[in-house]
């Protein structure tokens, strides 16, 4: 947990509201750094409880330095944890200025440093470098932070050649669970199998590029389209899908349907290539049939459960099938591994340099230091209905500078 | 897979029916042995399916060894197997002497080497040893059979020191399945806990004797009675399993209880004392209601479904409590790794001849060369319908030598 001495409470000289004040420039003559930051007191929904507040930083000491974000994105666990119903908690803190307690929302992002003090100088830290943040709870939707260097993972120089924000400060999430999942479970070899579904996610789209570069073969499933044009907007995201390095993509439906088990059989040549792996985001009924696809001793991670169901396993397929049903969740992983964490997004970004990994399809969305809170809170609740062609990202403008 | 050819087809010397010979001697002057086997052509309800068949045996040549059981259990699986709704399917033959092929009931037992060819002798079995079945699936009620030498697993003669032929016989399926999901998940240490429900099972009860073997705690649910003195068999099956080495033992009832939460906590000194391993034979939502009681992290091992429910796991608990859901089924791991059954059944008996492990109740059904297969047949359906004090198992009398 981030400590919460670390700002300063406001000064009259510093008006704590942004209604007081309208001013652009974030650092002041005196290296005080003004910031805004979407905070939420209490649980609920984003629209409701999530309002623009405006503080300001004090110049940082010892160890401390002060941040300002490049690239946040809104991920579907930061909606959850604004609601309450997520295991992972925010910090809240009166640090803020505020009399009652606050939290920033988001858990991912990437921040360039600022200032720092002479502590933080020695432990390897320098003025521009991009990091990111080491454990999930620390609040990324805000313009500038105050930060501890324990908290913080720089970025390499040399990681960061030709990487844009967007793409460093999305990478903790997404690419990093296709990729230890893939890598962690399953013991896959060059030429093996594994099978999905939600392959249109973020995660789902990294797994599929991913694989690629170590050779493994991907069954991907989407969900079923519906309405008059259902047909050709399944047929359009398979060839998506497909050109990205999926190797073959079903529908839900088409998962569920009878002949899908001969199916299955001829494009794993005649089931002597073996599914050792499943990923599983939707839970329910369909990740129960996929599991039923995948071969004997296979090992089958849950990482979602986007239909809201569980997984109703019959014992036959634990007893005699030997499937192992395990669950990922990165922000654990990351936190037990920091180290194999920063190698990992290192070598995502080599692979996107390379032109071997693109990101996802990105919705950005801009922050000036004028955009108003309604407007950010809008974006958010839009990120909850789903409807959207990509991810939410913010982008600070340079006005935030 | 026993090859099918081993047996010669009966002579006229050799009457194939019992109703036409009421012969006691099983060995004739020739060298032929006569032998009576409970025997199924078709899947079904045993007591419709299931017969008692005679045949003879000729004299053993080569790799072969004429085999007289001593004890052969009845399972739950045998039944399932009989009933056709297992996956591991018995051998249909025509060797023992009819025209269409007949499957021998019976997957675990011991039995006595009574005759074997040279290459045989040479494979290191003898006259009067004791012998498993490397495989399930070769038939052990029955009197007599014929094997190769490569079906057969040898006890050393120092392992069968002070053991009856009931210990020997019944090792191999429970005890030896409690024994593999204690060491073989959970990487529990001495002084750690585990949680099982069924714990009055066979596989139960061999667990809570293994455990304290190993140092390791228990926490035992057991079915809730019902009737006028549900307290009082429920207080008496608590105390018989406690003084067999159970540190904790409640009802399905209090396991789903509210107030359990705490009482686990209690149990394991503040929830500092780590849960590590559940073993599931029951399913459905008692099978549920344990999983959360364990520890972030643990092992969940499913080797039944008692309550023919399946198991609904929220993704919660794989995502953030990190339960990992396993199966165990004996038959597979014992055909894997042969060599450690033998080792596991020899320390088994080891522990057996030193006091420190009893075998569960045991209701012996003493089979003769006159039993009929009627009498034979109806022991099984009672089986069945699993209202019995403990197991069955058949023990053959002296008049089968």
């Amino acid at each position: 947990m981030p400590p919460t001495t670390l700002l300063r409470r406001t000064t009259l000289a510093f008006p704590r509201t942004s209604t007081l004040s309208t001013q652009t420039r974030t650092i002041s003559a005196y290296g005080y750094t003004q910031s805004k930051a979407l905070t939420f007191r209490d649980y609920g929904d984003p629209a409701s409880v999530l309002s623009l507040h405006k503080h300001s930083i004090s110049p940082p000491h010892g160890s401390a330095l002060t941040l300002r974000f490049l690239a946040s994105p809104i991920n579907p666990a930061d909606i959850n944890q604004i609601q309450g119903v997520y295991p992972s908690k925010p910090t809240f803190t009166t640090s803020l200025g505020t009399a009652h307690p606050l939290a920033v929302g988001g858990n991912e992002g990437v921040a360039e440093v600022i200032a720092l003090g002479d502590a933080a100088k020695q432990s390897g830290f320098a003025k521009g470098d991009w990091v990111f943040m080491r454990a999930p709870g620390f609040g990324t939707w805000r313009t500038h932070a105050a930060a501890e260097a324990g908290q913080l993972v720089k970025l390499r120089e040399e990681a960061r050649e030709g990487i844009s924000a967007v793409q460093a400060g999305t990478v903790s999430v997404n690419p990093c669970t296709a990729y230890q999942m893939l890598r962690g479970f399953g013991n896959l070899k060059e030429g093996q199998w594994f099978m999905q579904n939600g392959a249109n996610s973020g995660v789902g789209r990294a797994a599929i590029q991913l694989a690629k570069v170590w050779g493994y073969k991907s069954i991907n499933v989407i969900r079923s389209r519906t309405g008059e044009d259902a047909a050709q907007k399944e047929e359009e995201l398979k060839e998506e899908l497909k050109a990205i390095g999926a190797d073959v993509v079903i529908t839900d439906a088409e998962l569920q349907a009878r002949e899908m088990r001969d199916r299955i059989k001829e494009i794993t040549n005649g089931g002597r290539e073996r599914i050792g792996l499943a990923l599983n985001c939707v839970s329910g009924k369909p990740a129960i049939a996929m599991a039923k696809l995948v071969g004997a001793g296979a090992d089958f991670v849950t990482y979602g459960a986007m239909s809201k169901q569980p997984l109703t396993i019959p014992a036959s397929l634990l007893i005699f099938k030997d499937i192992r049903f395990h669950g990922f969740w990165v922000s654990r992983w990351s936190e037990q591994n920091p180290e194999d964490k920063v190698k990992m997004v290192e070598h995502v970004l080599e692979l996107t340099r390379k032109g071997e990994f693109r990101d996802s399809p990105m919705d950005e969305i801009r922050w000036e230091w004028e955009t108003t809170g309604e407007e950010l809170v809008e974006k958010v609740a839009q990120t909850l209905e789903g409807y959207r062609s990509g991810k939410g990202v913010f982008v600070f403008g340079d006005s935030t500078k």
